[in-house]
This record gives structure tokens, C-alpha cells and sequence, in this order.
């Protein structure tokens, strides 16, 4: 038996900087013992997904890309809008395959009814109103944010805690990121501080359902 | 900063034995790294939590358990009826509380949209319908099995695999175990093997939620 639960992560943002697309599989690995993320981006994707344009181009790339891994136990796509996962399942049916939107979604389910949506676009991701259209409570952009790299300028982070503020005032029970450029920023914490409101993390989100795999596989 | 982060767990099925109470904890503590768990249960209540009766009698003892815990982080109430849960939230704001209940729904909810629902009634849990009531597909009690003790006869396991595999038949894609006294026989992995969908373990999904909660306090 191999001594790690093996797990293919797939960035929909395109970088020539392997320490950047390893992000999201270096937090998967601190908090999730006993996993061993490999990470590889798509091609020609620099301002990554965020319509339905970059979605439908993106997703033939997806499958691609997962069937340049080696010898693992599970694929993620690290998207909050789960592109490509259910393609991937078709390819891969014999390892657990999932995205950031279904686990995210999953994860706040337990700890509200409303959602607050806070994404790069004006509306939540399809994967959210897939799994959860009756939870989507409030959906906000913060302002001057189109994309994931736009979350990196200066004020991104100030104006996702002022949106999430808002969404709480509206009514929203629970914060979930739909995009895991704001994993990149690290808002999850600074929101929950802030707006006194559980935030549910995309990548954590999928960290969790890979580890939840990786101990189904000892029981 | 303690190294650990203490979760108090409450049976509602009373035993004089402190290493069956502890069953529930233990199994946490050998998945979740950083968990310690004290396990406590609530008196006079030999079969458990099987009906509104048995429920009624037994929040105010689990409030009162509650107390006796000393400097812990969380609570789970380890019942897949989440009796009492609402409760504690209201005399414990500061930290989470949960209970089998939502954490398997939500749980669940990642893995499909019709739940065949394995329990030791012939209705899902309250928790169940009040989070996941338009996810309930098939319910099941495997044949001679009334409360948790009877799960501990001999055929117990076959009923269960059994009843798990004439509901995935009948068409629910995800099993949710609804009552944690199937914890302690070990048939998730079992029934995952033989019927081939995914199952979920309600003391595995409280102790996801509690490794959930305990990495939040790192970010």
C-alpha cells in the first residue's frame, strides 16, 4: 500500500510559475495530513475562468491535462465553478473525481440556508446553482473585480470583507467563496473575523472531501 | 495556544462501560489529527434515542452533560437525530456545535440528490427532513432492528447491506447511515463495497466538521 493518498489538482489559471500554481495543493497538504497533492495548470488560460466562453474552451484542456497524471487516487479541479468534473468522471470512473463548487457548497450547507455568494461575477457559479439553487441567498462582486488576477490589487481584500458585511446585513447566514482566487488572497479568515459569519473556503472545501476519500479508503 | 483542540462528545445511549462511550470519540481521534475528545453520556437511557418520547426525555440530560465538559472548543451531540443540538447553540454561542445529523446530510449532499436513508426507524431522522427533506429517496430499517442495541445482534450487518442494496436498487445514488449505533458495527465500508455507491458515517462526518473547525482556527 502506498503511504500517501494521491491527488491530481487541476488550476484553471494558466502560470509559467509552478510555486504559484502549487498554491492551492500546498494548503490542501498543511491542513490535510497523510495527502500528496500534484498540481498542473491548463494551457494559453492567463486571466483564467470567469464566462462561459473561458468555461466552454476551458474544459477540453481539463481533461487533457488530468490524463497527464500519474498513478492517483483522486482528481480535483480547483474551480469553484467545477468545470470539467463531470467529464472527468465519465474518463475517470474508477477514482473519485470533484471540484470546488459541489465541495464548498456541500460544506456550507451545514452551517446555513442562506448563502452569500462572493465571487467575480455578478452571479453565483453554474456548480452552486446546480447543488444549491435554493440556498443562493445573496450574490456579490466586489467592486472593480472581474476577474481572479483583478483580487490581486491593492483593496481586493478590503472590499471582499465590505461585501461579505453587506451580504450578512442582508440576511445571508453563511459566506461561500466562489472563486478560489480568494483562496490565493486568503480572505476566508479576515471574513469570518470581520462579519462574525461562518466562510467556506473553496480549496479547504476540496481538502476536506480528499480527505474524507482518503479515510474512506482505510475503514 | 493548547495543542489540541478539544471537542466534548455526547452519546445518548447511557453505558456503564466508559470504552464503548469512548467508541465514537476514538474513532474521531484516529482519522482527525490535533482532536482530542472527551466523551461523556447521558444517564438513564439504556436504548438510546429511538422515537419522540426517547428524544424529549433526553435534550434536557444533554444540556446538563453539556455543562460537565471543562475548557473544550466544540461540541457534538453523536446522534444522527442531532437531539439537542439547537439547544446547546443557544447555551454555548461562542463555540460550534453539532451533531451527526447535519454534518451526514451535508455530507451526503456532495455525493448525490437521492439519499437512500438506513436507520433504525422506518423514518429518516428530524435532522434529515429538516435539512435534506427534498433529498430523502428511500428509507429503510433493516428487518428486526428497533434501537441501537439491536444492531449489535448477530445478522445485523447482512440486514444492513441488505436493505442498503434494495435502496440503491430502487435508485438513491448516496447512502446516509441515520443512526450512529451503525457507527459502531463498522458497515459503511462494507455496504460501500458491496453495493458500490458511496456511504456516509455519521461519526466520520462529525469528525470531518470538527477537522473542519480546527483548521479554521489556524487560518
Amino acid at each position: 500500500m502506498k503511504d500517501k493518498f494521491r491527488v491530481g489538482l487541476i488550476r484553471v489559471l494558466t502560470s509559467d510559475d509552478q510555486d504559484f500554481v502549487n498554491i492551492h495543493g500546498n494548503i490542501i497538504m498543511e491542513h490535510f495530513p497523510g495527502i500528496e497533492v500534484i498540481s498542473k495548470c491548463i494551457p494559453d488560460q492567463w486571466e483564467g475562468i470567469h464566462d462561459d466562453e473561458t468555461e466552454a474552451i476551458a474544459i477540453p484542456k481539463i481533461v487533457k491535462t488530468a490524463h497527464e497524471f500519474e498513478d492517483i487516487d483522486m482528481i480535483i479541479v480547483s474551480c469553484a465553478d467545477d468545470p470539467g468534473v463531470e467529464e472527468l468522471r465519465k474518463e475517470f470512473p474508477n477514482i473519485p473525481v470533484t471540484g470546488g463548487g459541489e465541495t464548498t457548497v456541500a460544506v456550507a450547507s451545514k452551517y446555513g440556508k442562506k448563502f452569500g455568494v462572493l465571487g467575480i461575477i455578478d452571479d453565483a457559479p453554474h456548480s452552486y446553482h446546480k447543488h444549491a439553487a435554493d440556498k443562493l441567498h445573496t450574490i456579490k462582486r466586489p467592486e472593480g473585480v472581474y476577474n481572479a488576477v483583478d483580487l490581486l490589487t491593492p483593496g481586493g481584500i478590503d472590499g471582499c470583507v465590505a461585501s461579505a458585511k453587506q451580504m450578512a446585513e442582508e440576511g445571508a447566514d453563511v459566506i461561500a467563496l466562489a472563486c478560489t482566487g480568494l483562496t490565493n488572497i486568503g480572505v476566508a479568515s479576515g471574513i469570518e473575523k470581520e462579519v462574525g459569519i461562518p466562510v467556506v473556503d473553496p480549496v479547504i472545501a476540496e481538502g476536506l472531501f480528499a480527505y474524507f476519500e482518503s479515510i474512506k479508503r482505510k475503514l
